[in-house]
């Protein structure tokens, strides 16, 4: 016969805290606590399997649940020594919810059950408090109806409230017995007129109505949501823990607690808590008595403290992680209710792995483990001043929506993407406030402070984008009605409205917008942070580098311990000066004229305007990385990107070049694609246009060697991208080192420099042991790679993406593929394609510079197949570095579980 | 030693007719005819290695090669007893270029290279006929000074002209040896002017100057473009041919000839040619003199005649195929100069070839191998009626172009796409004229008659979309100046103008552009064609269905040959009622109005009324494919491509659909995407929209149970296309056989359907061993497939892929990867997919059916990797049932010559 309850009590466990899928993490922390000594009050865990059965079953409960569940409560009464509904000395106990992944607030709990008329008399007697007895009471009929029943709140809350005007008392405290009674008799009176039949008096039946408000609550709207916001998947469902009920509202002696065993917001090892006198956990949640510091009950109760206390350093050394723990005092006895891994900020993850390395407590590698890239990334992102009072920031709050991006920004909304634009040219901080963004809307994207919708989650348009910048965004905030026309934004539930170029505040950590302007400030850097960095820089192999365009990012990713550039994009050099801004127009000019040329000469003349531009951009990039690589690709993206597609912009660059405008309409028009992912870009314009190639080699070359003859170490690195094939990449090549070998020649200087290819596309992966005959380096260009693998263009992939991630639609990915990579599919051609190139080329070096070298789990895999290193955007170097290492650390434990197997 | 040169002569010779790569065609030939016996003059091979070699290095011969040369020339004076240069006895030789694949006229000769001021005395002396001595040495100084030297042939025709009028005589065969003497005079002082030496005395000179010119005219510009044209790829170069040379001109008692072993028009098995006598071979090719039929040789010179014929039965025993031979009788005696394979026409290639089989000299198998792809697709084109005088037509010659498309057009000069499509409309038949075409023009160019450009090659857009229509293209037209504005076509070579509404005519066969109307036929199929096919029928393995999207094209396909189909795209259903045309607009707006619903509901209730059309549509292709399999396709194309994109057609719809013309104008802008190729299509539609999957679904099982109800056998296979997922597909299969088995269960009927997918992304290849485990059949949608895996848009690729295919160029392909499957990379991950699905499901059904599956090339490779069948357009079905066939042969034949080895 299947099991599916599993019993613990008086020191003993039917599992333990591994079982964290079956029995979920409360009920594997009640079994674990209850294994290892700590009084635990008894109780039984109904399986996730169980939970599982019941949806594959059109909503049946296993055959044998009956059974099992009225066995164990047998069990129960017999360890408890009291029975479920018995008037003299009745069993009470707490059902509720728990899967294996933490899902607060999301899932559904209820308590004191067992009491009815009969029982709750027996309460009274063994209490000898008949207030006591009939407030649980009334707490279990509200809770019973509201939960199982789905009956609504606001009316029983109203009742309570009308009662308490009756009796005219301000408190709950201060009602006395005969209200709690009269209140059960008003809730059943409720109950009967909106079930249509009396309130169970069977505890039996009572239970059952628990258990299946439990599983009830695993498929609520809000809990699927959060599970496909949080990206939890692959969960049966959720366990249900019945557990004897303990009592911390009994009087003064007893009181209910919750603490931490360090300080999650410092990380400090301090002994961290609230404690509340005389009260039931739900009232600490509940936030309506204030409860005191938990060092307060050394003094009212100094006994019970100081067993706390080794409960703490029991758990600690038990769990070897910081713990937050529930637990309640009856009449002075110490009843362990949870334990779970605290949660923490970004700077106690640190603080905390560090010490616990620095204790032995864990090792250096599992410190490292136990960081998350959201904590690194989180570390580096503004945050609201933690000056602001709590208060006056909750009032505050116009709007909840989707964490999308975190970090935090203050801006005047603006609801246009143009405007943005120009708002931000004469020096405005805005906030682009739109219902979506789409792919028009970039242009206003790149240069607000942070971004809200109102609609869209993690993988909509705004979030994607936004997060490639690293730049503050909430997404999805439905309840916000943005009118375009009128310029008001208005909160559907608050009905607060505010109108274009009010300030707003984001929070796109926490996915909160406030009214108006919050002071933000950049956190410093924990020491930890440095510690755990440089443990990490210790152990890993795989290099990290940089994605950068300019000496400025790059000098940025220099101090985030960046080892290189593994990707200088050459064309955004083309549209701005970063040294001389004044220069950015000749540069555009001097591109376009290139590409409006009709012929060789033309375009050449163009070039030769391009060139000293180009070679001071690289000596600038060069001089920063002094020692380190530096790999330049050569023009990637299709020509239509550089020419105007407004008719009065045409004209103005007409005038300028001194073209008719008729010229320029006529080749804007001819560079027009259906597909440009597909089309004329990448090496495909050098082999149109091999010109163009010999320039930018030209000023790459040059730049070296005037930096060489400088005495900086220059490692330049040329790379093709969009290659296909052997031929075509050969006859670059070639080009390349023609023209490049010809310039050292005549300098009369040694400089090694290498030649060297993108892979972008599923045939360049398959033939890569071609393709390695003539490249000395692989660089996975993994954005591309992926839209081709998958034919899936990035930017009109919010479309669909949404319904592929969302678990009530498709549900096909886990997240989205442009930021952790495919490694089913577009992973395999990456093994494939290094596989075959260093069958080829045994030292063939490989990277990864698509948005994934950022991506911890993509930078793992990296780590897998044998790379040498990737590339990063600056602030996300950090996040690679640690992630490389933990890959390493991960190998090891795998490689040992395998021995002990 | 390497040896460079090669002999034959008297019965013997160092290579034979299988050495065509190192010595030429004609090489090879001469050594193989020399071999087997005929009579054959003397000579050797310098082989294209030399040629090879000279071009590596720099125009330099191999080392050795002088000695060799020097030797061989005195082991040919030593077979012939003639001395080069000798007074007495002299000995002339011919210089003839010769690679391994026939370039006619693309390459140069020399003859009579021998003759000096000395040695002419000395032929005057052993002919008695100093006329032909003078004669033969001034052709052979006009043939070095033009061939190898390059000085302009007009210069030298024109003192021949000058000393004709002199002398009063009008041909060449008046002029007496004192003329001749003359002649030679002039053209050496001219030789001397020209090149600033006088003309060499040297035989060794000339040869090595004769030697230099066939070398330098394997560069030559026209060569180059013939080969890249023709396709020609992965020759060394050319070889040379030095031979004695015979004389058809020493009188009448010698001649020259031209003649094929059968009748190279009809396949006739009669001995077919010209001779012409006291000629040499020249004066045939130049056609200022009209040879006889060859019959009459049989009266002039019976003797010669028969031992002519007995050449002639050698010949075709030996290789086995029609002989195409070029003989010259000196004196009364036979010289065989040359043997080829003759060239013959579509309709002869199969008479011959079953004629030859049903002769035993070749077998069925050779036959069908003998069959290339062109010569069926030509035989269903129309062709201008050979009644049509032959000079009259040369006379309307306007311009040659690219042999682009083959057939034969008819129709009014059109310079714009879109008038194109109005004068259509009118019922005008139309020829589609543009400097260029683009993806803009190709609405004018589905109606259109026929295709003519002025740029562009076999790859230009133009050719590549005409052909995937089988509808006549010239291309390249490059005299043809098209002026837009003044809607005038000049040629430039003739100074000739047409205006547009001109009627002119295209073959496309040959790239000739007509003036006027001329009469087209549709050739009869010759009955060796129903004879070889059905032998083709016989051996091969792979089905062959068709792409079909109404019962007309299916029952077209049936009449081809077609055994079921293998693609039905709904979607074109959408717009056309292929049988009731005045109800095409009621459909287009059901689709436009479920397009622009905003929600379900609406979607659902347009989508009712798209049903009863779609169940008509496949009810009459089932009909049709009675017995047959269907293949359908569920709605593949992104949603943008239904609805209007101009204000106009905007605010029409709107209207009609009793919407704003805003909400049109939103939704469409909403559907614009920035890759469409990559975007919302395909299945993603489905899982977005799961209402059209279920109303496609419907419409095609209730047409299969009403057909299964009246008898029919429908054997439908629903398609899936663009997956990328096991995931997304077994939500999909899911879907489709609930609404399908729900119709099927209601109906009471018992009816088998498949449900499958497309494989046309690399990631659906990768990972197609757990797609196996959802579709039931694979269908490789080779367009898409070629897209993803090369990166390379179709509609975009015409910028950049005639630089691509372009020998002069990059050369990186051999030819479109649209038109031919690229093996190496697309291939590549067909062959892992399929062997992947098979481990799956052994019994998985494939197919293709991308444009590939009526290519032969494409089709023999899906032989290889054993699909079921491959699907073509209707008229392309002929070539893949017979390219179907040529695979087993191959297949047999690489078996017995493995075994061999």
């Amino acid at each position: 016969m299947k099991k599916w309850v599993y019993f613990f009590g008086a020191g003993k466990a039917e599992g333990d805290g591994e079982w964290r899928d079956l029995l979920g993490g409360k009920g594997a922390g009640l079994a674990e606590m209850t294994k290892i000594g700590l009084p635990v009050p008894a109780g039984f865990t109904i399986s996730t399997e169980a939970c599982d059965h019941f949806y594959k079953n059109n909503k049946k409960y296993p055959a044998e649940l009956k059974k099992q569940v009225i066995d164990n409560v047998a069990r129960l009464e017999k360890v408890t020594k009291k029975k479920l509904g018995d008037p003299d000395n009745p069993l009470l106990v707490s059902v509720r919810s728990g899967s294996a992944r933490s899902m607060p607030g999301m899932m559904e709990t209820i308590l004191n059950l067992g009491l009815n008329d009969k029982s709750v008399e027996g309460i009274a007697k063994v209490t000898g408090n008949e207030r006591f007895a009939y407030d649980a009471y009334r707490r279990f009929v509200q809770m019973f109806s509201t939960v199982a029943m789905g009956m609504p709140k606001e009316d029983l809350e109203h009742k309570l409230r009308a009662m308490r005007q009756r009796l005219g008392v301000k408190e709950d405290t201060a009602v006395p017995a005969s209200g709690w009674k009269e209140l059960v008799g008003e809730y059943k009176a409720y109950y009967l007129e909106k079930a249509g039949q009396p309130f169970p008096e069977d505890p039996l039946e009572q239970l059952w109505g628990a258990i299946g408000a439990v599983f009830g609550s695993w498929m609520a709207e809000k809990a699927v949501t959060y599970r496909r916001v949080e990206k939890i998947t692959g969960l049966l469902g959720t366990a249900v823990n019945v557990q004897q009920m303990v009592f911390g509202n009994t009087g003064d002696n007893s009181g209910t607690g919750v603490c931490f065993t360090r300080d999650p917001s410092s990380g400090e090892k301090i002994f961290y808590g609230d404690y509340l006198t005389n009260a039931q956990g739900e009232d600490v949640v509940a936030g309506i008595r204030t409860p005191v510091h938990l060092s307060e009950l050394a003094k009212i109760m100094p006994k019970a403290y100081v067993q706390l206390e080794g409960v703490r350093v029991t758990l600690e050394k038990h769990y070897r992680d910081m713990q937050d723990m529930e637990f309640t005092l009856e009449e002075g006895t110490l009843y362990m209710l949870q334990t779970r891994t605290g949660k923490r900020t970004p700077a106690a993850t640190f603080r905390i792995a560090m010490d616990m390395a620095n204790e032995k407590l864990i090792t250096k590698e599992e410190a490292m483990l136990r960081i998350k890239p959201e904590d690194i990334e989180r570390l580096f992102y503004p945050v609201i001043d933690s000056k602001v009072d709590r208060k006056t920031l909750e009032s505050k709050i116009l709007a909840h929506g989707i964490n999308a991006v975190p970090g935090a920004a203050v801006g005047k909304m603006c609801f246009s993407a143009n405007e943005t634009e120009e708002w931000a040219a004469r020096g405005e901080k805005v906030i682009l406030v739109r219902r979506e963004t789409s792919p028009e809307d970039v242009g206003g994207m790149a240069v607000a402070q942070g971004i809200l919708t109102a609609t869209g989650g993690k993988t909509s348009h705004a979030a994607v984008v936004a997060r490639g910048w690293g730049k503050c965004c909430v997404a999805g905030a439905e309840t916000l009605d943005i009118d375009y026309k009128t310029k008001i934004m208005t909160d559907g539930k608050s009905g607060k409205s505010l109108k274009e170029g009010d300030w707003i505040t984001l929070d796109g950590s926490e996915g909160i917008v406030y009214e108006g302007k919050m002071p933000l400030v950049t956190p410093e850097l924990p020491k930890a942070y440095y510690t755990i960095i440089k443990w990490a820089d210790e152990i890993r192999h795989l290099g990290v580098r940089t994605n950068a365009d300019t000496p400025q990012d790059a000098r940025k990713a220099l101090e985030f311990g960046a080892e290189g550039i593994g990707l200088v994009r050459t064309e955004h050099m083309f549209f701005t000066d970063f040294e001389q801004p004044e220069k950015s127009h000749e540069r555009q000019l001097a591109i376009q004229e290139m590409i409006l040329a009709n012929e060789k000469e033309t375009r050449v003349k163009a070039l030769d305007k391009l060139l000293p531009f180009q070679r001071r951009d690289f000596i600038g990039i060069f001089k920063v990385m002094d020692g380190f690589p530096v790999t330049i690709r050569l023009i990637d993206p299709p020509l239509h990107e550089f020419v105007p597609h407004e008719h009065a912009k045409q004209a103005e660059l007409a005038k300028e070049l001194g073209i008719s405008v008729e010229t320029v309409e006529r080749r804007v028009a001819q560079l027009h694609e259906a597909n440009p992912m597909l089309g004329h870009r990448g090496c495909r314009l050098t082999i149109t246009y091999p010109e163009i190639l010999e320039m930018q080699v030209r000023a790459i070359i040059e730049a070296a060697i005037e930096c060489h003859k400088a005495k900086v170490k220059v490692i330049p690195e040329i790379m093709i991208p969009l290659t296909l094939d052997k031929k075509e990449l050969g006859i670059l090549v070639d080009a390349t080192r023609r023209v490049a070998d010809d310039l050292i020649k005549k300098a009369g200087v040694k400089l090694h420099y290498m030649v060297g290819t993108m892979i972008e596309l599923p045939r360049a992966a398959l033939l890569a042991d071609e393709i390695a005959e003539v490249a000395e380096f692989f660089s996975f260009g993994t954005n591309d790679l992926t839209q081709t693998t998958m034919g899936l263009s990035r930017d009109d992939a919010g479309r669909f993406l949404p319904d592929y991630v969302d678990e009530k639609k498709a549900a096909v990915f886990h997240g989205d593929p442009f930021q952790t990579l495919d490694i089913k599919g577009v992973g395999m051609l990456i093994k494939w394609a290094i596989e075959k190139g260093r069958e080829t080329r045994p030292k063939l070096e490989v990277g990864i510079c698509g948005e994934h070298g950022g991506d911890a789990e993509s930078v793992k895999f990296c780590h897998q197949v044998g790379m040498d290193y990737v590339s990063a955007s600056p602030f996300r170097v950090p996040i690679a570095r640690l992630a490389a290492a933990q890959a390493v650390v991960e190998d090891k434990q795998k490689a040992k579980s395998k021995k002990k197997k």
